[in-house]
């Protein structure tokens, strides 16, 4: 094909005219380096010519070491010949928008202290994935490739695998929410389904009110998308109502984001007759409440709380974002987002626009993991695990640390307040000794938080917990020194 | 934990306070139907009462049919009781912004003809499933799994699975791309890569340029990126050069978008010199090239024809945007960008502002498919197999359509243009006769390609070919009476 824009003149010979073509091209860079040219007897056919002039051309160039023949396999370019040209060189660091920029720098992994030998890291709150159950989900990939491999590896819904879609409606009505006026997406994960909402329903400028402190990466998304983040103090359980309807009553406020159960970082529960508050609160303002369900599915009691969307009944105005990734397999990326029937049918444009749907083979192998029923069996496991993973933390921050507060009740982390102490200092300390933790700040929308720490369980031994929080508590009487 | 909002006054028997206290849950929602009270012995410890006083509220809640009892199993909460307070009712579509608004109008799935029975469509330019190989592939994901499962499904990095990457810059280089001062990151599909260069490198306003025709849902991503499109012509053997000049002087252009092999919807392959003096002009005015790798794969020469970006050699003013999902597994949504080094650090924290990473199980399985070697014989067979359907398909125009014009030379589409014909016209009879194709106007820029029309070949029969192809020549004769 690279030879049709070879067209021959009647001055030259046609084999010199053949080898000074294939020369500019390998100059130019378009015959690349150990590229297959076509055989004499090809070449000859497509061009309508002498196969020995093709024959010459070809012994000349190689001659001069500008192409090689390999016996039996054909005739290559040499490597290494197109000439060099001057290099273009965009400047792409000035190109970088707003979001670039903000999404840089808010990246606190760009930020990272770096990673060394030893370290115990009290930073994660990602599943330890040795509880994960690898021989129930080979089962459901092998069951579910079988039954529609095909399908699944092709093209699918925007929307989602429909069989999950069902099973999540199934399960989120045991949580007591009414679906039937609802709907449900797929989304890669809950990062996406609050990018997805923030992308086809605010504008720069628009207010969003959150707990303060709140989810990191939530306010990074806001902040990407140049909202006014209206942050609410917390406190022991919850947002502060009255500071909550101050806000509300100021307007311009889009959407409230909550996280309600262990809530990030502080782990507070947010109790049944105060969600009720906040809910008729929003309603009231009719703000629309997006609640994370984050950490839900650890919630350990014998009367289930339910999710405030609970409340909402046969209304629209709660949109609820689910994903398992806290407890279940976070590296498949699935999450989802349920919600106002029309409301989802426009994000279902949104997510074509974005990345077309989610992976249906992990949709469908997931499916088929949770259909199984060890999913139940799996969150007792995991409940278990991790509380006990608290308790003993708990025990220990008494022990060495005695922090001037702790909030919450349970779940993969513990977030606390310490009296008179910066703890990024603390945190260099610590580091010194080989235990990093996330420091306050970076969960707060206002740069306050910097007396507080989080320290994430869910990776860690309680070998490492003991041994992290007491080298944390010496570094803590170093810095009051 | 429902309890603990509970806080007895003096004047009111305990058990009663229990029972009215239970009671306004239910009501009020927050006690789920079905949902499991705590045992008699439970309540009382945890309240510090005696445990008659729960056995009472209970006792009566029973007979007021509030709860149920099941022997061996525990208390729960009726079913259907919550009051029916006043319905939320949020207006979400008076809330969707500018970008939810296109993401809707531009997602011609939402504007599809329906589907009904024994359709012939020429619609899709999908992959045909059935060439997949499924029992490498269950290989590919057991071998994977069994080496690091527990990674794989735990979360993972930004720009991808490093083998895979690694795979994937040591296969570019071999398209006669100098990689060395490039980086990749791993998306979900072109689709995204697209989407995250225009968040990260783009303003509403900012001038593209793309051939015109070109690929709707790229249209779809700049429109709701809110980018003005410059189109530019297209001839028999792509871009139409002087006019690229014209646009690219008149300045606000922030990219070029091109797609050089078997353009979609063209079917055009951009000559090797044409893409040199393409190259060159975009060079000449600083501005940076987006190439979509679309089709590249299924290139059947003896002389390979480079990429674009091999052009670039150390320059860095070519980004390429790769994806198999036109021949392999487009269900597990992988693609990827190839870009400068810098540049690809900045999508790194952009993709984390979007999904934080995509799906480690599918890149894994992914890699570990593409490293057995069967992917090399996967792609013979694939071109072998869609150039037969290609050239049947164009025997078949060539004997019922007879269109003013073919443009292009393969790939899994033809797309061609009928004198005096409006194609919509054309789609509304063929429908009739159970045949569609997608009408050349959904691929423009200006609202042109009246005239044309898109065959997809990928999913249709040889048989269904030549009995769709026949239909729509008949249809063309009904719509020249």
């Amino acid at each position: 094909m690279i030879f049709s824009g070879l067209n021959f003149n009647d001055e030259e010979p046609v084999y010199l005219q053949i080898e000074n073509y294939i020369k500019s091209m390998v100059k130019s860079g378009m015959l690349v380096s150990n590229g297959k040219l076509p055989s004499s007897r090809e070449l000859s056919k497509l061009l309508e010519i002498s196969r020995n002039c093709v024959i010459t051309a070809y012994e000349n160039l190689e001659d001069k070491k500008i192409i090689y023949t390999i016996k039996g396999k054909g005739t290559f370019i040499s490597p290494g010949q197109s000439s060099d040209i001057d290099e273009w060189k965009v400047s792409w660091d000035e190109r970088i928008n707003t979001y670039g920029h903000l999404a840089y720098e808010l990246d606190i992994v760009k930020h990272e202290i770096p990673w060394k030998k030893n370290l115990i890291s009290f930073k994660s709150i990602s599943p330890d994935g040795e509880l994960f159950d690898m021989e129930e989900f080979k089962k459901a990939f092998l069951n579910r490739i079988s039954l529609e491999g095909h399908k699944l590896l092709n093209y699918g819904y925007a929307k989602g695998y429909k069989p999950l879609m069902d099973f999540l409606l199934e399960y989120m009505s045991t949580k007591g929410i009414k679906t039937d006026n609802k709907d449900t997406i797929i989304t890669n994960g809950f990062t996406e389904g609050l990018e997805m909402l923030l992308t086809a329903y605010t504008n720069p400028g628009d207010g969003i009110i959150c707990e303060n402190p709140t989810h990191n990466t939530a306010i990074k998304i806001m902040r990407v998308h140049g909202l006014n983040i209206v942050g609410v103090s917390m406190k022991q359980d919850g947002v502060d109502i009255n500071e909550l309807e101050s806000k509300l009553k100021s307007g311009g406020i889009k959407f409230g984001y909550l996280i309600p159960s262990y809530h990030n970082p502080t782990g507070i529960i947010m109790k049944a007759e105060k969600r009720y508050s906040v809910y008729n609160m929003f309603k009231k303002y009719n703000v629309p409440i997006i609640e994370d369900g984050f950490n839900e599915e650890l919630l350990y009691n014998s009367a289930q709380i339910s999710p405030i969307m609970a409340l909402d009944k046969g209304g629209n105005g709660v949109v609820y974002i689910g994903s398992f990734s806290k407890i279940l397999f976070p590296g498949i990326r699935v999450g989802w987002i349920l919600g106002d029937r029309k409301m989802i049918e426009t994000l279902e444009s949104v997510k074509r626009c974005k990345n077309i749907h989610t992976s249906f083979l992990d949709q469908g192998v997931l499916y088929e993991y949770l259909k199984s029923g060890d999913f139940e069996k799996y969150i007792k496991r995991t409940r278990k695990f991790y509380k006990e993973k608290y308790e003993f933390a708990l025990n220990c921050i008494e022990r060495f640390i005695k922090p001037a507060s702790i909030f919450g009740e349970g779940g993969m982390h513990i977030y606390m307040e310490l009296e008179g102490i910066d703890s990024r200092e603390l945190l260099e300390k610590c580091y010194k000794k080989n235990v990093i933790f996330t420091p306050g700040d970076v969960f707060t929308v206002d740069n306050t938080g910097k007396n507080a720490l989080r320290l994430g369980l869910s990776r860690v031994s309680l070998e490492e917990i003991e041994k992290g929080i007491k080298i944390i508590g010496e570094c803590l009487n170093d810095c009051k020194k």
